[in-house]
């Protein structure tokens, strides 16, 4: 049995590694992604940080047979192009996945597979994660940005016009102010990323008043109330960061109770048999992961009540044996 | 090839067909469902309505060779049993559809499957109907309840527990009233089809300060904001009418944009090829039907703009259909 080379392309890195058949991941690396350089640039460095791998394998006895990648963007899993991307990186938006890599790495177009980098992560799970063994599972993830993927039967649910998982965009309770919707980074508003993800959690804060001087970003509002970090105050600075701390906790228990919600709501509709929840926001501890179980199970219906919640379990590694797995045999 | 028959029981009616392989409906019958006597007596009434079916098709030379069921409740299709089920059909949990049908019948357990009925449903629209000729298809059924189906490649997607399809059971931002979330009829709260179901339609138009002299229920609110019925009344009548018609205008907006933002979401999430609305709201017009559709437009991620929202086309028979499709070779 050969391997193969698995590819998690993001918005920052991309990295890569070479997967055996067991889905061990042998060796990898990674690069920083060439986000303003343009699709040709990315597909060069991609190219040339397999073809190193591939090298290095070699060394080692191992011959690969196959790249599988997960890219961000909606990706075109049957031409194995890019037909959409946010900003995050330019010029991404209609390249050529597949032939791109195939034709620089000299492979047959058919060694060479792509899928968005959320379904990889979620088959990457479903595989040898938080979901082996489950026939259908189903992945959120709760970080920059809100999405998930159905895992069917070993396959992503990727949709008809490969834009299926974007669990993020649909309408939440908590997703306003003053009764007006919160806009959403896709152009609509309302959405449950508008509320529960964690550049959300971070204005939530600013607007419950916390104070910018105090908290920077998301993890300085995860930093403003974790117990640990205010041990070694005295009564004066304690009480100086009071309010602050006030709307920390309120911006965390907000955005978890809407993730909850969603992600209960999902259930109802999907019945997976586990479902898996990821991202930076599901690694930030109990304060997060309390209120967000709570108000999941809030939302199930009598005949799910039992139905399994856990972390993911690969962390970095998830998207890139998922790729793998789309191209081992 | 022979013929099957496809049976649809609900909560008021059982009906029944001969289904050709094409899927085209040669005789159908329609008996009430026994819904106070229980399991046993209810199969004792379907397997007579079924074995007069088969022997009307043999006087007309047709053998049939399974049956297949859309039941209310929750059915596990691999069992072929009742898993759970509402009052509305009494002592329907646990009866066991395909063993005491197939007993009844002298039909090999084999020949006897069951789904629940809106996948049944779902599944005649995506064979034949709304959905015809598309890989995937999402089906949402505004009614009583709110009930979906994706059907992907020819299956409905049932859920790990037979659950799936449980759209009417994800929150809605429209279901509460003063900053209270509406009860639902699963027990939880704030869920679409606490706000968009017809039920729920009538119930708003109370809210809304309707009159319930004027509008006995979902029918008589829609009654009440069609112009045809009002042109014979003089000024006198219609200004009489005129709070309670602004009621049921707004009853039907709300519930319409709230039907159509959760539809909207979910094309989001699933992106199915074709979306199908179905039921007795989807029957009622353009006063419903425009909002919705607006609401759901709304919702639509940029590559999903141009995703084909339309009306069910097979009415009662849906159900027989997608029922005979079941056990059709």
């Amino acid at each position: 049995m050969t391997h193969v080379i698995g590819v998690d392309l993001g918005g920052t890195k991309t990295a890569a590694g070479v997967v055996a058949p067991s889905g061990e991941v042998l060796m990898s690396e990674t690069i920083p992604t060439l986000k303003r350089a343009g699709g040709k640039a990315i597909l060069d460095a991609t190219a040339a940080l397999i073809s190193g791998l591939v090298a290095r394998a070699a060394d080692a006895g191992i011959s690969v047979s196959g790249v599988g990648i997960g890219s961000a963007g909606v990706i075109d899993a049957s031409s194995g192009s890019v037909v959409s991307a946010t900003d995050a990186i330019q010029g991404w938006a209609g390249t050529s996945l597949v032939a791109g890599l195939s034709a620089r790495l000299s492979l047959p177009a058919s060694a060479v597979r792509a899928v968005n980098d959320v379904h990889a992560h979620a088959l990457g799970e479903a595989w040898l994660g938080a979901a082996a063994g489950s026939s259908s599972s189903l992945m959120v993830a709760f970080g920059t940005g809100v999405g998930g993927s159905f895992v069917l039967n070993g396959a992503p649910v990727l949709g008809h016009r490969f834009v299926g998982g974007h669990v993020g965009h649909f309408a939440s309770p908590y997703a306003s102010c003053d009764g007006v919707p919160l806009p959403c980074v896709c152009g609509g508003s309302g959405h449950v990323e508008a509320i529960a993800s964690g550049p959300a959690v971070y204005e939530s804060y600013l607007r419950f008043g916390g104070s910018a001087l105090e908290a920077l970003d998301t993890r300085g509002v995860f930093a403003l109330v974790d117990p640990e970090a205010h041990d070694g105050l005295d009564g004066e600075a304690d009480a100086r960061f009071g309010g602050s701390r006030a709307a920390a906790l309120r911006a965390i228990e907000v955005g978890a109770a809407a993730a909850g919600q969603a992600v209960g709501g999902l259930i109802n509709i999907l019945d997976p048999e586990t479902v898996v929840i990821s991202g930076g926001l599901a690694d930030a501890g109990e304060l997060w992961w309390k209120p967000m179980e709570f108000a999941l199970r809030q939302e199930l219906l009598a005949p799910l009540v039992s139905v399994p919640v856990v972390r993911a379990l690969l962390g970095n590694t998830a998207a890139i044996v998922g790729a793998a797995k789309l191209v081992l045999k």
